[in-house]
């Protein structure tokens, strides 16, 4: 007999059919037991015997022949697919025995911290499993945007030779017996492309060895990044950036009603135009809104970036908003100086409910001037030979943007912690287990 | 005036447009001047004067404006989508120069290491720039395909804690205070996911400190990673992998006609079903063709499966083979022993005209019979303990593949060499430039 799904049951009413899923909960009434089997469709009612029950407990898998009938009126559950039914079992077969669970996975009340020492457990809970599902959305309907606005995709290298952006935070590789580092950004290689297929993309993995545990950061994160040629102006990043941004909000809304019920979640309200500021306006904004004085500050703090947001919403009833214009020694080597004011540069923050979900910008696109910035930024010329050839051999104005998807995530979902956005979160203190318990002293 | 791609052209005959590139090539006949402008779309013929075109050199990217017209009858050019119609410039726009090619772009005749050297400029020649076309429908096929089967995508960790599937052929990474290693594959997490989402795939980086060069190997590269709860039969897996396959072949005919040609490539035979041979049987077969005597040997030595594919192509019409059951002391810990001899595995590897491209297999699912195997393979149990949560808490019998997709590109193309597949290629010689001329001194 052929297994059909859960959700598909509603269709063989009447009918035997051959379901396969995990014990979601058991409950005894007499001689009689309801089990929700879970599948990865949703989850069925079982109604079997004790005797046919024998032995079974939550989380164990079965394969389960029965005949699917409607349940008693008193009986049905509105809130379930489907809850209008049950199968009534006449056959179940145990396919793998679980070990009484540590804790009750339907309704978790754990820190943070033994939540993901046991996650290979509560991913299983339908909560946490959901955070998983609207992430996946995210980055499909980042794919399906882009492609459909004529970006071509790569895979990008994560083994660099040269720790490229500068900066301390990067991870060393021992590269047979050279060096090599964990790529912080796949910046480079989405510029060299851009002469080749002028509009480009890349889901992709980037690393960070922050010095520091934050609810904002991870040490490994996947970065939706992109990089296209100029037409007409820069702001035709904010205006893509804009694109993609809607597309995933209404995906969701779309595909994963469900999944922001649990967690009871609110799409941002996004305005027609995505409100745009440079950093100086913004900070002279918070200054006349809290009289705290950060208007000579390269860039916004935590602080700031909650309190720009709040004025984003009250003002133009939208939870997203653009900064522009950060100084130019507080960004990368490649950032584009505008031209109307070179202390500053054609680069943009978006914010969304106090949070920085992409960072973007023009990039330096003349040879002479991009070797100029190289050496002024105290970078060795010879470590960048290679992207060079790109910029060499004519490269139109370009830029691009990155957008962090588990920040995306965490803003939607109203996440405390970034790590719960993250399937496997790496930290200073955790590569799945606590460091700590795995190695207590470096090899060598 | 909007900006119109090349292959629009043709829409807008006798209009004046303004189309953006890079100079593919001048021809001069007096004081006509031909270029031939290249954008991501195609290329356009532009039609202008040595006044207008003063100083312009392959690879300059201009911006034009003119009129679009039809060509003369002796100047149509039947290869080109555009080679009925020209662009008649009336203005040019210099937005970037070109330093003079260190070779023919249009015609490369370079060894690979040069090809290499050089790729951020090489990798725009038509012919290179293909195998990208071609490697991003791989991969698309892959995902839309396994989409529509039930799967959930998921970004598996590249930073592992161990190198838990042993070997030496594992990237050491200097983790803050602590050690830590570049992941060998997808093949912990995925499982984990199985008892989340019951059908998971991942499009990921894998690597391998090979320890020698070779055609075949490459130290980075994409891995198109898939596993699944099984439902009556290991078989189950094979029968999914053929789908996809056979749907990437199709995809790839209809959407990559163009670069398929370029490359004169043949997409590969496949049989309504492709044949099943236990190890033990091809190598018997090959033995009576050749009289090479391998039928002790733990797997097929790259001859053999040369040998073994040209018998498939001969004997069933199929360019691919199946060859299943494996020796078990020469598979990795977690794969499963077959039932009716232990001796061998439920496992698989899948050729392509005489490569392997895919290789997978069932798990073992019980988790007391996956501590007794990793004991037995001198593994410490300690470092499974996170991903044993996954089995101690009920796994249903499962499998899973992983199939190389620069390998398929290089065996769909007839490439000579992996490196030509991967766009930055890594090995034991090579990030980006070679790392004799980068670090001639490893650091500490």
């Amino acid at each position: 007999m052929k297994r059909i799904l859960n959700k598909e049951a509603v269709k063989y009413l009447g009918k035997k059919v051959r379901v396969l899923g995990w014990v979601n909960s058991r409950r005894d009434h007499g001689k009689i037991v309801f089990l929700d089997l879970r599948d990865r469709s949703g989850i069925l009612q079982i109604v079997t015997t004790k005797n046919l029950a024998k032995g079974i407990k939550d989380e164990y898998v079965l394969e389960i022949e029965g005949f699917l009938k409607k349940r008693p009126k008193e009986m049905i559950n509105p809130e379930l697919e489907t809850g209008q039914i049950e199968l009534k079992a006449k056959k179940i077969k145990i396919l793998a025995k679980s070990a009484s669970l540590p804790f009750d996975l339907r309704d978790l009340k754990l820190t943070l911290p033994t939540l993901l020492d046991f996650r290979p457990l509560t991913l299983r809970n339908q909560k946490i499993k959901a955070i998983f599902k609207i992430e996946e959305e995210v980055i499909n309907s980042f794919r399906n945007t882009i492609r459909k606005l004529g970006f071509t995709e790569f895979q990008s290298p994560i083994i660099v030779p040269t720790a490229t952006e500068g900066g301390a935070e990067v991870f060393h590789i021992d590269y047979y017996d050279k060096d090599a580092y964990l790529a912080q950004s796949p910046q480079l290689y989405k510029q060299i492309l851009v002469a080749v297929f002028e509009r480009v993309f890349t889901i992709t993995k980037a690393f960070r060895a922050e010095p520091s545990v934050t609810t904002r950061h991870l040490s490994e994160y996947i970065s939706l990044d992109c990089e296209m040629d100029l037409v007409n102006s820069w702001e035709e990043l904010m205006d893509t950036c804009q694109i993609i941004i809607r597309n995933i909000f209404s995906d969701l809304e779309k595909n994963c009603q469900k999944e922001l019920k649990i967690w009871k979640a609110n799409i941002p309200k996004l305005s027609k135009k995505i409100p745009r500021l440079k950093l100086r306006e913004a900070q002279e904004i918070i200054f006349k809104r809290t009289a705290r004085d950060n208007r000579k500050e390269p860039d916004l703090t935590p602080e700031d970036e909650k309190e720009i947001s709040d004025f984003s919403r009250e003002k133009y009833g939208s939870d997203l908003i653009f900064i522009t214009h950060f100084p130019t020694k507080k960004r990368p080597f490649y950032t584009y100086p505008d031209p109307e004011d070179p202390e500053y540069t054609l680069s943009f923050d978006l914010l969304c409910r106090g949070l920085e979900i992409v960072t973007g910008g023009q990039r330096i696109n003349e040879y002479e001037k991009l070797i100029k910035n190289i050496k002024k930024f105290g970078l060795k010329l010879k470590d960048f030979e290679y992207y060079l050839q790109a910029f060499k051999y004519g490269m139109p104005p370009e830029g691009g943007f990155a957008m962090g998807a588990e920040r995306i995530v965490k803003q939607i979902l109203g996440l405390d912690n970034i790590r719960e956005a993250s399937l496997f979160p790496r930290d200073m203190e955790r590569i799945d287990q606590r460091l700590s318990v795995l190695q207590p002293k470096k090899k060598k």
